[in-house]
């Protein structure tokens, strides 16, 4: 049997176990748990790495527990604004979205990007009008509306705060979710998608929608799926880096993911971590902050779904 | 004396010497003179490698020779949207805006994103925000306008079609300006800025504004500058990959540049080129495209202002 394994995320930071209810910890685990077993059923059945890592962010982007899709925090002006991307392993396809509004699924949008537009990386208005040609459903304000996305926003409203999502005091949630898969028949692929920052203004972009710096993926390496603190991921190229210290310097996947996490992220404040599997199919998790909800399956039975 | 260089791009793309009078030839070979002496003369008077390619691109885009700034092709919509980014080799800094409308030098505004934002990355409307609050200059819809460039879009305008700038069929213009450079305390720097596409819709973002892609630097490697066909220097990560190259393959610029443009960018059909400098002051300018408008000046006297 040909090996395959699916690692996801939903985010990393301050998450601490003392700011977390047994209630709490068990929805999040449950959300884990839901989404490792979307995706992985589909690499069961022979489906692709690409359809796994799709189905998979699609779950965590309609749980209101993870900021993406449906759990989107607030931006300074009261709207949700979400970035995706998702990256083909076995042609170097990639497709990415900047701050869209109203699609209930980035993670589909850019995958739509990948497969139709003739393009890698839309954004704004402009791929908003991309989803409507596509058909893509568009959901009213409300449906991403919550009461602690709300509390979270009204926090830092008016100031010039803007907070990732994982660094609220009160660490009700955290930022970002992605997934990462090899397929049975060797091809890796990659996807991040994420809410932003509540109260962010400008148009920030971080580095979730970027190729080379949230996502990447080649078969001949790695799958990476980042989240933490954007910029820092994109001075450093981070999901890109992982690939090319184990091209060009034959490391392996656990040794260039540890390499970019702890040597050149953390040095640089660029807290979070990361997700990556390899062409072998091992899986890596790996963060320099407190925590990061994340889980795993692979096909050799092994597993596991954690937070802290 | 230390060592200190500069280069500078105005575009890559089927640039044939049979489609280009002798006129034309000249205004091209004056703007990019004129760029690399304003560039040149801040590295000769102790300037940085930020200050020179910040004023080396800002000639450019003030050139309604280059797509870019003033020269900025037409949306679908008849606007004009530009990209730019700008990195700073000595602490990972950078600073990258896109899709922004009236800004006259965009690389301006993505100096002070990297200055004054606390971000790397800021798009659209929110960019244009930002850049109100700096003070920037906004400049009216016809300061953007020129007969050559309406013609270009009239010619495909209401069609689905799009053109980079270079592969419109009568070659007027090409499409992307950037410059990199080392100053004399070995500080390298890199700058790109575009128009964007002729008739480009959907909010498309190319390569120009998104580190390690179209610009990437870091004073132990080199600075880079890229342009060609955006979406392929996306999906390989080429600016980036040029500097692990050369860091974790030992590489020469050179060689680390050819590997990328002819043997990674080429294959995928990522028509285009890019410029480099290095540590020690080495200048590379390659591409796998007909010609490249570019022009270098090293602090040893060397010198090469060229086209095909």
């Amino acid at each position: 049997m040909q090996t395959f394994s699916l690692a996801i995320h939903g985010g990393a930071g301050t998450i601490l176990k003392k700011h977390m209810t047994a209630d709490k910890e068990n929805l999040y685990r449950a959300g884990l748990k839901q989404s490792l077993e979307v995706g992985y059923s589909i690499l069961k059945n022979g489906g692709s790495a690409i359809d796994a890592v799709l189905a998979a962010v699609t779950e965590l982007e309609n749980n209101e527990l993870f900021n993406a899709g449906k759990g989107s925090v607030f931006t300074n002006t009261g709207t949700h604004e979400m970035d995706a991307s998702i990256m083909d392993g076995g042609n170097l396809g990639a497709g990415a979205v900047g701050a869209v509004r109203s699609v209930k699924n980035p993670i589909q949008l850019a995958h739509q990007v990948m497969m139709h537009s003739g393009h890698v990386f839309l954004g704004g208005e402009g791929a908003i009008d991309f989803a409507r040609q596509q058909g893509f459903e568009m959901m009213p304000d409300d449906y991403f509306y919550s009461d602690f996305r709300y509390d979270q926003w009204q926090k830092v409203k008016g100031s010039d705060t803007f907070h990732l999502d994982h660094d609220t005091p009160d660490d009700k949630k955290f930022g970002t979710v992605g997934a990462v898969a090899l397929d049975a028949s060797g091809n890796l692929a990659a996807a991040t998608s994420t809410g932003g920052m509540t109260n962010k203004k400008f148009g920030r972009i971080g580095d979730t929608p970027v190729i080379g710096s949230g996502t990447y993926a080649k078969n001949s390496t790695c799958a990476i799926s980042c989240t933490g603190n954007g910029e820092v991921f994109l001075r450093t190229v981070a999901a890109y880096d992982v690939s090319a210290l184990m091209e060009y310097r034959g490391m392996t996947l656990n040794d260039a993911m540890h390499e970019v996490v702890m040597n050149k992220l953390k040095p640089m404040d660029g807290d979070g971590g990361m997700i990556g599997i390899d062409s072998l199919g091992n899986c890596s998790l790996q963060f320099n902050s407190a925590g990061m909800y994340r889980a795993y399956r692979k096909s050799d039975g092994t597993s596991e779904i954690a937070i802290f």
